[in-house]
C-alpha cells in the first residue's frame, strides 16, 4: 500500500431502500470520472463504529476519504478536495469555478434540505401522523426549489460552463430526492439522464453494490 | 467603484425574528476578518426581486457576492472563495485545510439540517398540528448531532487547527439554531461565545443591523 493510496468509507450491508443510494457513490463517481483506483473501508449500517471510525468521521456517516496526505469527510468537501487538487471536475477560470462552487454549495444547502422531508419523512416517520401533513406543508418550497434550479438549468447541458463535481452532487440529490415532482420539468429529466448514462458513475453504482457482501449482523 | 469593488447582497427590511440572523451575516464576518472593504445591495424581504437578481442569486436568497472577477451565490461558497484568493482563515497545510473544509460541509450538510426543524418549525408551523410531534421526533438526532460536535471541538478553542471559516459558520449556526440544546455542553457554550467575542463578528452584526433601514412595503 503506497503513501498515496486513495481510501474511502463505504458499507457492507444496508437496508434494501439504501442500495445504491448511499453517499460514497458521489466520491466513487468522482474517483472514476479522474481515473483513480481506490480501496474501501468498509463498515456495516447496522452496527456501531468503533472510536478510531469517530476519529475519522465524527458523525458516523459514509463516505470518509483519506489518502497519503489528508483524512477529509463530507461528500461536498471530498469532491471539492479532489477536483482542486487533481485540477479536473471544475472550470479552470475563476468566473466557472465560482458557479460551479456556488452550485456544488447550493444543492447541498438549498436544494437537498427542501426535498429531503418530501422523501425521507414518508420512509422514516410514516407510520406517524404528524408525517403526511408535514410532508404536505413542505411541497411548495421544495415545488419551488426545483423549478429554480430547471429554470437555472435552462438547455445547457451542466449546471456550470462544463461538467463538474457540482453535476455529480446535483445529479444524486435528484436522482435519490427529486421523485415524481422531477417529472413536471423535462429539462432536468433529460439533465439527469444525461448525467447517470457516463461510464464513470455507472462503474461507481456497480462499485457500491458490489461491495454490498455482508449480513446485518 | 473600482473593478474590484466587493458587493454582496444584503436586505434592508427583514421580520423582528431575523434581525441579525441573515446570512450575509458571515460573509461580513469574514470580510470583516479579512479588513475588505465592501458595499451592500439591498433587497426587501418583503418584495419579490427582479430577474436581474435571480439571475445573480437563483434562489432569491441573501447573499450574494460580487467582485470584480467573479459572482458567487451560497454563503458557504463565499466564505471558502474568500478563504482560497487570500489565503487567510483556513489552514495552509493541506491536513489542517481538509479539517476546516470537512467542517464547513459538515456544519453545512450534518449539524444545521438536523437542527434547524426543531428551531424553525415551532416558527414557521407552529400553528399547524403536525409541528410539536414532529419536533420531538427530530430531538434525538438533533441532540446526538451536537453531541458529536461537542465530543470533536473537545478543549480546542477552533474547530479546526486554527480559526477558520470553518469556525465562522458552525459558531452561526450554533447561534442561530442551538437553542437550549446547546446549554447541554459547556465547551460549546464557551466557543461560541469565544467567536461572537471577535471585534469582526460585533462589525460585522452591527452593519446587518445598521442596513435595516427600510419598511416592510
Amino acid at each position: 500500500m503506497s503513501g498515496n493510496q486513495i481510501t474511502i468509507s463505504a458499507f457492507e450491508w444496508v437496508p434494501e431502500f439504501a442500495k445504491g443510494q448511499v453517499r460514497d457513490l458521489v466520491v466513487r463517481w468522482a474517483l472514476e470520472e479522474l481515473g483513480l483506483p481506490y480501496q474501501t473501508y468498509l463498515l456495516n449500517a447496522a452496527t456501531a463504529r468503533d472510536a478510531s471510525y469517530i476519529a475519522w468521521q465524527p458523525f458516523d456517516q459514509v463516505p470518509a476519504y483519506r489518502d497519503g496526505e489528508v483524512e477529509i469527510f463530507e461528500s461536498g468537501a471530498i469532491l471539492l478536495y479532489l477536483a482542486e487538487k487533481h485540477s479536473k471536475l471544475l472550470p479552470s477560470d475563476a468566473a466557472g469555478k465560482a458557479r460551479a462552487m456556488s452550485w456544488l454549495f447550493a444543492t447541498l444547502n438549498s436544494v437537498e434540505p427542501a426535498l429531503r422531508p418530501i422523501a425521507l419523512y414518508p420512509l422514516f416517520h410514516g407510520d406517524k401522523d404528524w408525517s403526511a401533513p408535514a410532508v404536505a406543508s413542505l411541497m411548495p418550497l421544495a415545488e419551488g426549489r426545483l423549478k429554480r434550479v430547471a429554470d437555472a438549468l435552462g438547455n445547457k447541458d451542466w449546471i456550470a460552463t462544463e461538467f463538474s463535481v457540482a453535476d455529480i452532487l446535483l445529479i444524486f440529490v435528484l436522482r435519490s430526492f427529486g421523485g415524481e415532482m422531477i417529472n413536471d420539468h423535462p429539462n432536468l429529466l433529460a439533465y439527469r439522464a444525461r448525467g447517470l448514462a457516463r461510464p464513470a458513475f455507472k462503474r461507481a453504482l456497480q462499485a457500491q453494490l458490489d461491495d454490498l457482501t455482508g449480513s446485518p449482523v
